[in-house]
Order: C-alpha cells, then structure tokens, then sequence
C-alpha cells in the first residue's frame, strides 16, 4: 500500500497545496513523502460526507455494522511488516512494541465487532402497555440507544496504532454507528495514512457510504477548532495532551449546540506502598518500579508518576535500589521533538525546585530526542505546598513522596486532582490499612489495581481507562473497553408506535437475538 | 408541620437576616412568612456538611438505602392536607393536579428504592482473570458505578412537588448515593420548606449523616451561583429556562475542576399531523389538540407549541376546530408573576409578527397572573425564515405550521433545535410515510410518540425525559424514569483487589443477589 501524502475525503484521496514532514525522532531528519496539511474547506467537506453517510451507517444491522469492522482489522493485517516499519521510523518505538500495538489495535476492532452482534450497547428496554391501569393506563413504551451522529476523533502520538486513526476511540464510534472523521496526529502521518487506506478500502467493499470514514492529516491548531466547531459533528473522542484536550472542550462549549469532548488528558498515576509489603520486598519492589516507569520511555497515560510510602528505613531501601535501577537505566528514543523538549523541560523544573531532591538519572544517550529517566523525592509538605509538584511530565521522570504515616498519604491522595489509576501495593498485613484508604482513592480515580504496575490497560468489559477531571473531561466514560461505545450514543424512547414503525432492537419478535430488559427485568445474554 | 421561613443547614433550621415573600399568583398578594434568603456562608456549610456525609451515605447497603427513600415518601404523604393547601396557594394550581402531582412525587421514590434494591445501576461487571493467555495474562478486572458525590439540585416553578425538593433529581441523586443541596424555587417557599423538612425527619430516622440533605431557599443568582461553583459539588440537576441553565453551565465550566449540568430547559415539541390522520379526524384532533395545550395553563415541558401538517382543506378544518375550542378556552392562572409577563410577551412578539396570523385567543380573565390560550398560524417557508418562530413560550401558546408536502414537514423537523418529544399522528395509511420521516425526528428528540399527546410523561424504565440541546445540557440522559439515576454516577475498575477489600457488588458471593455481567455476559434479573 502507498504513502503519498493524501487526504482522504470520504474515499477520494486528495492532496492538500498546504505540506508539512514527519520527522525520524531517532535521527531528528525528515521523513518522505511530504504530506497535506487539511484545511477548513477539507473539514466542511468530509463533514458533509459523514452527515450524509449518517442515516444509511446507523440504520446497519449488527452484523454488517460487525463484519465492517472485521475488514478493517484484515485490512491493517493485510499492509504487512510496511505498516511496522513507518511506524518504527516515525515513533522511535522499538518493533515488538508496535508488532503488540498493531495486535491490540485489531483485536480490538474484533472485540468491538462482537459487542455489536451481542447488543448489549442498545439498552433495549420495553414497559408493555397497561390499558387497565387506575388511575391512568400506561402508554406502550420502549427505549433504545442510537447512534450520536458523526464523531471526530484525534490520533494520539503514543500510540500510533491503538490510540490513533483506528485505534479505540475510532473502533467504537464505529461500532456505536457514527462515521468518522479522524484528525491525524502529525508525528506519524505515514502511519496513519496507511491505516486511513485500509478502513476507506473496507467502506467501500462493505458498501457502505463513503463519507463514513475520512481522514485530515495536518499539523495547525486550525485543522482540529474547524473540525470541533463544524456543526455537524456531534461527538469528539481525544488523547493527547492537557491544553490541547481543554482547547477542544472550550471549542465545544462556545458552539451554538454544545457537544461532548471525551479527552483523555492529563494523569500521574500514584503507587502507594504500604508498610508491610515495604517491609517485606521493597527492593524487589524499587526495580519493579524502574521497569515500569522506563517502559516506552514512560510515554503512557498510566506511566507511575508519583509513588507515596510512609518514611522510614523500608523506603529507602526501595528508593536505594530504585535509585540502582534507573542509573543502570538506558536511554530511549522519545516519540517526537516537541515530547522530548517538554520532558526535558518537565524533569529540568524538578531538578531545580528547592523542596526537591533529586535520587538518580538514567544512562545519558547518544544521539537525539533520548529519554534520560529520572526519580526526584520530596516530602508531603513539600507536595502539598506546591500543586506544580503534582502536574504530569510526560516520559520516564518520577517523584517519591516520604509522609510521616498513612493518615498524611490518604492526606496527599485525596489533594491530587482526578487520576486514571492507582495503585497499591500491599501485603495481607495491610489490607486493614487499605481498606480505610480505598474509599478516598476510589474519589480520584478510575482503576484502583493491587499488586501490579498501571502501565498495560487491558481491553475488557470491565476495564476503566477514564477517571476524574483532568484525567479525562468527563469521568462518567472510559476510552479504552466495551463501555467505550456509550460515549457516542443517546437514548430514545418510542411511545405507542406501531410495530413496524419500531427499531428491530424493539421489535416484539427480537429480530436480532439480544438481551433486553422487559418491564424493568434483565434477561440473560444469549452469547 | 410548620413552615417559618428556616433554611435547613444538615437537619439544622436556621434563619437568615435576608428575606423574601412568595406571592399568590392568583391574588398578587405575598404569603406569610417570610422567609430566609440563603447566601454564599450558607452555601459553604451545607456543602461542607454534604462532604463530610458523603463516604458514609455512598457506603449504605441497597436496603437501607430504599428504605430511607420509603421513609421521605411515607414523611410526605404525613404532611397531611396542608401540603396541598400551600401549593396551591404559591403555584395557582388546582387541589387535584396537585394531589396527582404527591402522588408522583412519592410514587418516584419509591420506584427508586426499587431501583437501588434491584442493583441494575450498579452495572457490576466481572472479567475473571485469565492467568495462562498468551501472550500475556489477563488480571482479575471488576467495575462497578460509584455515587459521584455531593449533588446540587435547583427546583423547578412548574412541579412544586415532582420535580423541586424531593423531585426526580433529589430521588435519583439520593438512590446514586449522594448527598443533595437543594436550592429551593422562590416561588414555592413554603411548599419547599414542609417537604424539606419532610426529608430532613427521614435523615434522621434513618440514622444518617445530617449532611445528606439541606435545603437552601432563596431568590437571589448569587446563591445559585455559589451552589454550582463550590468544589465539593459534583453534579448540578435543574429543570428550568434556557437562560438559567445556560447561566449554571456556564459557571460549572469554568471551575478548577469541571463538572456536568443535568439542565432540562427548552422545547417547543412538535406534533405532526400526517395526511390520512388529518383526512380522518383533523376535528376531533383540533379539540384534543387544544386540550393538551391549556392543561394546566400550558405549563408543562412538553407542551404541544409546533403543529406542522400539509396544507388544505383538511388542515383547514383541524384549524378551525382548534380555534372553537380556543375561543371558548377558560384562563387559568400562571405559576408567578414573572413567567405570566414572560408568557405575555412571547404571546404578544407571534401577535406582531408579520408572517404569522393570530388565530384564536381563549376566553380574557379576571384578575391578575391569568393565562389566556393562542393559536397562530404561519407557513413553512416563513418559520424556516426566522428562527424566533422556534423559540419556547412558556404557556399556552402554539404555532401551526403550514407546510407545501411532507418533504417540507421533514425540511422544518431537521431545522428545529433538539426537542423533549415529538408527536406523530397517523392512520396506517401514513405508516409508509412516517417511517422514512421517523429517522430525522429521532436525530432532534428524546421520545416519539403516537396518536397521544405529549404532556404526560410516564415514569418508567424506557421513558427518556431528555434530548438534544437545548432540550437539555445532556442529551445522552434522562431526568424522568429509572435511567435518571445514572447521571450521578461514575465507574470505577478494580484490578487483582483481595476479595476482602472489592466493594460488596463485586463479591463473588454476590451478598446483594444482583445481576451482573459475567465475562462480558449478562445474567437475568432476579427480581
């Protein structure tokens, strides 16, 4: 499959005259071919596309809607190692990594398939009529999710597959029937025009309209408010950074029918050990931590920012082998200039603010956009007295707090702003201690997870990638998991219709075979 | 019980040095006593109460939580007759729709202690872990939905009872588990203050934190202002006009952290009177037509103020039937003074109006606050012109719609903003029809209706009390029904947690006998 710098307006592959490169982060040169950078008039036409594609995307049945999203995830498989090796050059990000990202990606495109044919997601629910009730009947009354209307999405740079043009937030507005208008991420436009190709490729041969899938590459803040503010999109699904997500939720605000930005933005993750599980493998736990913390040159959401103990000597023997880790640690390449920039900068604040102290840096790299690994300490006071000390910093860089007992942690837990997770790590000496603190944590965030490392969000029914604000903009959702889907529907209700007036979700017949819920009762999933 | 005009601070009645009067509506005179006009110190403590009950309340067990739910339904029903002698008073409205109103009121609690023992809101669901999948393991995922915090609720003019102090926001929030701040409508202080206190008798009964509700009366922005704007409340329900919801969406956007307005605000609620249907009975459907809109002085959500149809001879009849049953239609007195004037001068802006005729006013009133019913007609081209045709009056007060063919019914249908409901009346001769119209209606409303009339919302599991902008702030929730309740929760996953720190509905002995979604499966009701 090629790459030569085109949009994709519904399926007609269009070069912009406006251009931007991609860079190598590895090497800090230009990649080829240049690429077009949208422009509004590109926004109003793929929004006129997905409009009109609308009415035909929503009305199809489960398992057409279903085997769409089969053959994109053939279609990505069927790119070959071309997709692995652009993503490699454009994200620095080793090949195994993204071999595992591109499985993820297509897994879940699968998954979602399924929860399509299950129907779970429609919330079909029927009160039958109650003529002979006093001292007024019941109306025949039946409800269903529909889908929201078109839905922008907005690549993410650390995942260039599985949070970018067909990654999560793609997958279930699909799977919820809304066409799609990705904005790419201009750090591997490569990437994404290769994975734009295959779901235009799947559209058409699943005859479907082909303004349910465009894509808009560029790199100008003008691209994303144009497509935010087009009236005809009625959703935005985002990852990315805190000021760009908050850009896009002030956009949405101000047009004439306000919509729902779904940003997934900002989260430092806090690990809380206690003390018997200090006491009893603290250093295991130090090189534990290290590891999770330098993964991917700790570019993810859930990378382990913040770790709270209660001081004394089982701290610092963690922060001793911790400390012993994140020297022997190697550089990795960052996934962009501006990343590495904003990490330098990030860990350089840390390194230079009074109340810190700085534990150790990892190995120094050759060569550009190295990510050299840091761990900073402080104490509660210190913390609590600067909220600066608890902003994200995106990359390998984090920061040990020594309170003076559990009391003053659960103090530090409950001043952090909304997180996506947290962690604890515990033994069963301390279960009494956690359960006390669980009900604080379980305030600020949306995964609680014992014993493990936040990095690596499973793709499941009951996963919660979301949490308060700012994790995300808004903390009733998850981006990552079957729940997705009810980002990018709404309810209806339909009161004494005709039967053949009525969605097949509806239909008395159960025409699609789902679960639904029948004068306020459940029934059993079928599959 | 007494009314004294107290602010209820927790269960603590407390006066404040600022007063205000209600007035009667159908007298223009103030009401005895006074009472207390709550402000930002007020605001403070009943929030800070509210967080302070906040883990203790989320924590209640489903029984006992309905039976507080039962206990504020049984203490209202003990307000005995002077309840219903006060609302009418304050709101002009009749013995006997206020007493249908109680029972609504009441009815709704109690279908939400059935709700939180049923534990459908809970949407516990359980992945268990898969420990030999490869390439990694699966870790042991269960999410379940947590109350989300201290909920605000604004009550509404036009439901003294259903939808003010112990409406369906105060039921919803409480069933989630949150505590409710309640700012009392200026216009039914009295009214407000015995089912407050009737609510603060069952927190106590009940053994709860006092901060579980307060009760803060007052006329002043400022107050509704300091409500929204408090860190420590985590959700806004309100039901009012597009202005003041607007205003509170407004002030809850720009807090450090964001949170979500439930704001039920605008709808004019169109009723589509198809061709065989009109052929048949336009007659009978222009009396029940005016019917519907001088209930209860129009005052109602869902009151019908669009009429779209194809224009002749069979329109023409339903117009003059309408117009008889109009002008022989008896004033009825408004709910203040301020939404009378409001009602006045929408009424008098269609009067004046250069492309609209008057075409029946209802029978002139004795006395102040009187509302007198109107009927306008105009043609599609000319509301499609001006989108001021399509703004809410509040009261009775419709505008028919004359339109070239069907083609144009759908033309305005997409032109209109998002709507409460929409009304289809048909014979099965107009199915064919309907059916291609149904999908554009359903893009614009919440609920679709057939051969009925849209005022009368049922309070079910499948009813949708809800919309797209400006209908409300969120149009993937409901304020009406079972659903309501979701708007005040969030999830949280709990990842490998020792079955002794999970929350009760995720136990795999399931204490609560719920159904729950097993491996992405759902299991059936047991009750």
């Amino acid at each position: 499959m090629m790459i030569d710098g085109a949009m994709l307006i519904g399926g007609d592959a269009r070069q912009a005259p406006a251009r931007f490169t991609a860079v190598e982060p590895a090497t800090g040169n230009s990649l080829t071919p240049d690429f077009s950078s949208a422009d509004a008039a590109a926004v109003d036409e793929a929004c006129a596309l997905a409009e009109a594609a609308f009415p035909t995307y929503a009305a199809t049945d489960p398992e057409n809607r279903a085997a769409f999203l089969e053959a994109i995830a053939a279609n990505i498989m069927a790119i070959g190692d071309d997709l692995i090796v652009r993503a490699m050059a454009e994200s620095g990000l080793p090949r195994a990594r993204l071999e595992g990202e591109r499985g993820r990606t297509v897994g879940q495109l699968k998954m979602f398939a399924q929860v399509v044919r299950q129907g779970d997601w429609l919330d079909a629910t029927i009160d039958p009529a109650l003529p002979d009730r006093a001292p007024l009947p019941r109306p025949d009354l039946r409800r269903v999710n529909v889908a929201i209307g078109p839905v922008a999405v907005f690549g993410a740079s650390n995942f260039p597959l599985a949070f970018s043009v067909a990654g999560g937030d793609t997958a279930s507005a699909l799977a919820a029937g809304c066409p799609v208008v990705v904005k790419g991420h201009p750090a591997h436009p490569g990437t994404g025009e290769l994975v734009a190709r295959a779901i235009a490729e799947a559209v058409t041969a699943s005859g479907l309209p082909a303004g349910v899938f465009s894509y808009l590459p560029g790199e100008t803040n003008e691209l994303g408010g144009a497509l935010v503010a087009d009236a005809r999109i009625r959703a935005v699904g985002f990852t990315g950074s805190r000021a760009g997500g908050l850009a896009l939720v002030r956009i949405a605000a101000q047009r004439d029918e306000p919509i729902q930005v779904y940003a997934e933005m900002s989260s430092i993750n806090p690990v809380i050990l206690f003390p018997a599980a200090l006491a009893a493998r603290g250093e295991a736990l130090g090189s534990a931590f290290v590891q999770s913390l330098t993964m991917g040159a700790g570019q993810f959401c859930t990378n382990p920012g913040l770790v709270l103990a209660v001081d004394g000597p089982d701290l610092d023997a963690f922060i001793a082998t911790a400390a012993a880790a994140m020297t022997d640690s190697q550089p990795a390449t960052m996934l962009s200039p501006g990343i590495h920039a904003s990490f330098e900068k990030g860990v350089d604040a840390l390194a230079s603010h009074r109340a810190v102290r700085s534990v150790a840096r990892g190995v120094t790299g050759e060569g550009v956009n190295q990510a050299v690994g840091a761990i900073f300490e402080t104490d509660a006071a210190s913390f609590l007295a600067d909220r600066a000390l608890g902003h994200e910093v995106f990359g390998s860089s984090s920061v040990v707090v020594r309170c003076r007992d559990l009391a003053e942690v659960s103090t530090v837990i409950a001043s952090l702003e909304g997180q996506l997770t947290a962690t604890l790590h515990m033994d069963p000496a301390d279960e009494a201690d956690a359960a006390t603190m669980i009900p604080v944590i379980a305030r600020r965030v949306g995964r609680i997870l014992a014993n493990g490392w936040p990095t690596g969000v499973e793709v499941a029914p009951a996963m919660v990638h979301g949490g308060p604000f700012p994790a995300t903009s808004d903390g009733r959702t998850t981006s990552v998991g079957t729940a997705a889907i009810e980002r990018f529907l709404r309810p209806v209700c339909f009161q004494n219709l005709a039967t053949s007036l009525l969605p097949p979700a509806l239909d008395d017949a159960n025409p699609w075979a789902i679960a639904r819920r029948l004068d306020g009762k459940r029934e059993a999933s079928a599959r």
